[in-house]
């Protein structure tokens, strides 16, 4: 996969350097000689990665990182600072700075190409979630997606490959207060317990005596319970080759021991930040799309679901042969209700209507507000004559007990009409017609004095 | 990254070699012997990616792929068929039955491994749309989100970039019928014309006499408007190296001319199918997550968007030193307009309110229905003297103009009350106090004697 990388350093040898290797290997590069140049890009072009030199006249490129991280429109592009070798404070600072990773001068070119593809597919999977805010060209959609209310503020979890317990004692030391850590020396049954557990990060041995470590990243990243846990590669030598096929196949990042202790604690915080920040994008368009097919006022299921599932449910119902109702129930005189109890009574009326097929069903049905006081329950695996009794029993359900409102300071009578229709598998009778059938005998049981059910069979 | 693959082979020695080759590269294989067996693991396990052989004793690969894709539950799983050499038709049969891409035997080492690599990403993307389902557990959510309601069958449109009219002429008579193609012979004025135009393919030359394939494809892939476009490189001779790096580069598919029509014209049947298939998942998502921060009956934004976007707003005000009003109106009497009325008089009451407000601001403010009759407007760049003023041009916008009932049958005159106020900047005031500030300044409007603005400065 390719990528848009805006490179920015302030000297024109460097600048010319990334530039040729970048493009030679098929990344569309766009140069930034200072901070403010770099900002200015950032704002006019789509980038998907940011190559940023540390030591820059005006705004150096701590800064320019920190501004990128807190305008909402660039907080998703991953950063990259580069700084001097000797300058291991640099480091931790740009991690701190919101940096997602970081290279070291003289650019070893495995390297560069090596984290280069990693980010970008990071910044693929972001853009692949952001997207639909985008589509809503909407930023306060993209806020309510991004909104971390959810992300506590625990300790992270995280959990140690490492046959050594020597390597688990140092990295507790580390940790210690930044994350509680778990030690499981075997790497299979160190997949195991990454797929059994609920971890922030793992770290894996690249130097186990007997077992291929890639091996361990291959089956934590094709496990569905493991596939989005960060892995950090933690290796005794600096081994390129190694390392290169690791972050080729998903490791998110490695460190080579022994770790400055700050560099690691920033590293590993980076990506646990990260996985929170994933984790409740993914959860908050859950949560929407959920919302986009619940009924507010009930906590039903809307008639959007209800047209999108009941095909699936007819067709599934024809192919095996089995038996499918549909009922349609309306609240008796619920005009009445409104006109006599106010909007707020109608509404708590409605809800303990609700609560009450809710109640009577299985969990199997599926119960739904129509559009106003109208409700339709679909019921797999129930043949006509069931059907009409589970009806029945609603209806007395629902007049027998009058409905307590504000509080249960006053009580009404409600009852409701029931139509009930069976789905004729010898027609190949469509959704749409089982609706229309039972709506005609709800339209029946209204003409025949309410408080009824009418039953068509199939 | 890596993947589970099933791959399903009646004879031992075929699926050893499988087996060896992809473990090498770190995939996590799993192995069926038939076609019953392979539809059992598919059942029971995760898998990513189907490797299956045509040829088997019982259910065929066909009919294998077909049932796969018949499956709700497994109809994201790429197949790729592998067939014999020879045997053309087979490869047009597989595409059709629903397969993704075929291989044939003995199979080429690296053109396996790099179609296994292309398919491993589209189906991380498909996962990545589908997940939030997934989290839902909800079939029936996934459904809906698949739902292809608005996939035309309009013939696709197809872009052409190579240099040489013949080559056209050629693919224009292979897919007359099927799509319309379009010619564009300069690589640059191509990638223009893909970035300007709405293709659903693009056909790329990897013959240009003096230009790159590789530049075009990785400046398609860089482009937001074409990142998702599919590419069909189109090759005049087998070139092993260039097919791995464009797809790697991100393209979808390759041909190596000339080329068989039927097989051509089922490839990209295949692309355009499946392009359709992921616009529509993002879409609906995106329309999912709209109606989740929509009010249903007014059309305006509901309450989840106001509490997530307020915040934000105040923040942007407080750092760029901008004025912030924020006005609470509320229907006098609602309650009165229901009882007369009934629920649906009351609806239409809310209907036509919220028109009057959304017409009397401008784009950049935020209406809202906060809940009941109770609606918020947020106006950035609006200090306390304009807010009080429109509060008080949208009380006379209603209270001068009766509002009309069932189509215009009967007019009642409606009142509102409301409370405005304006973020203080100098105190750093919350979202939270804002709001609390006009409650009680309509609280004040209504004890006033209703109809009237009650506005608090800063």
């Amino acid at each position: 996969m390719t990528a848009r990388i805006l490179v920015v350093d302030d000297n024109q040898l460097n600048l010319d350097l990334l530039n040729a290797r970048l493009t030679m290997e098929y990344y569309e590069v766009l140069t930034a000689m200072n901070g403010a140049e770099a900002l200015d890009t950032l704002e006019r072009e789509n980038i998907d990665i940011v190559l940023l030199d540390v030591m820059m006249p005006g705004i150096d490129g701590f800064e320019v990182c920190q501004r990128i991280k807190a305008n909402p429109a660039t907080m998703d592009i991953p950063v990259v600072m580069v700084t001097a070798l000797d300058q291991m404070e640099d480091r931790v600072r740009g991690l701190q700075a919101g940096a997602d990773d970081f290279l070291t001068k003289p650019v070893n070119e495995m390297q560069l190409l090596a984290r280069v593809k990693s980010l970008v597919r990071l910044k693929m999977l972001t853009d692949e979630l952001r997207l639909r805010a985008h589509t809503t060209r909407d930023i306060a959609i993209e806020e309510l997606l991004r909104n971390q209310g959810k992300a506590g503020h625990e300790p992270a979890e995280v959990l140690l490959i490492d046959e050594r317990i020597s390597v688990f004692e140092r990295f507790s030391g580390i940790m210690r207060g930044a994350a509680r850590l778990h030690h499981v020396n075997d790497p299979k049954a160190g997949v195991q317990a990454a797929a059994e557990g609920r971890f922030d990060c793992a770290i894996i041995s690249a130097d186990f005596s007997d077992f291929d470590p890639l091996r361990v990243i291959s089956q934590l990243r094709s496990l569905d319970r493991t596939r989005f846990l960060p892995i950090i590669l933690s290796s005794d030598i600096e081994n390129d080759t190694l390392i290169a096929r690791a972050l080729e196949l998903g490791v998110n990042d490695y460190v080579v021991r022994p770790v400055d202790p700050n560099e690691f604690v920033a590293r590993l915080k980076t990506q646990v930040r990260r996985k929170a920040y994933h984790d409740g994008l993914r959860s908050n368009v859950a949560e929407s799309i959920e919302l986009a097919v619940t009924d507010g006022l009930t906590g039903l299921h809307n008639r959007r679901y209800l047209d999108t599932h009941l095909e699936t449910l007819v067709e599934r119902a024809h192919k095996r042969g089995r038996a499918l109702s549909l009922l349609i129930t309306d609240i008796d005189h619920f005009k009445a209700v409104n006109d006599t109890h106010g909007h707020d009574g109608g509404d708590e009326v409605l809800r303990e209507f609700a609560r009450r097929l809710r109640n009577q069903v299985r969990g199997m049905d599926l119960v739904c507000r129509y559009g106003g006081e109208e409700f339709v329950i679909v019921m797999p695996d129930t043949p006509a004559l069931m059907a009409a009794e589970i009806a029945e029993r609603l209806r007395f359900d629902i007049a027998d007990t009058p409905f307590g409102l504000g509080e249960g300071c006053m009580e009404i009578a409600v009852t409701a009409s029931l139509g009930v229709a069976t789905l004729d598998s010898d027609a190949g009778e469509t959704a749409a017609n089982l609706i229309k059938k039972a709506d005609t005998a709800l339209y029946e049981a209204k003409a025949g004095g309410r408080n009824r059910v009418v039953a068509k069979a199939a």
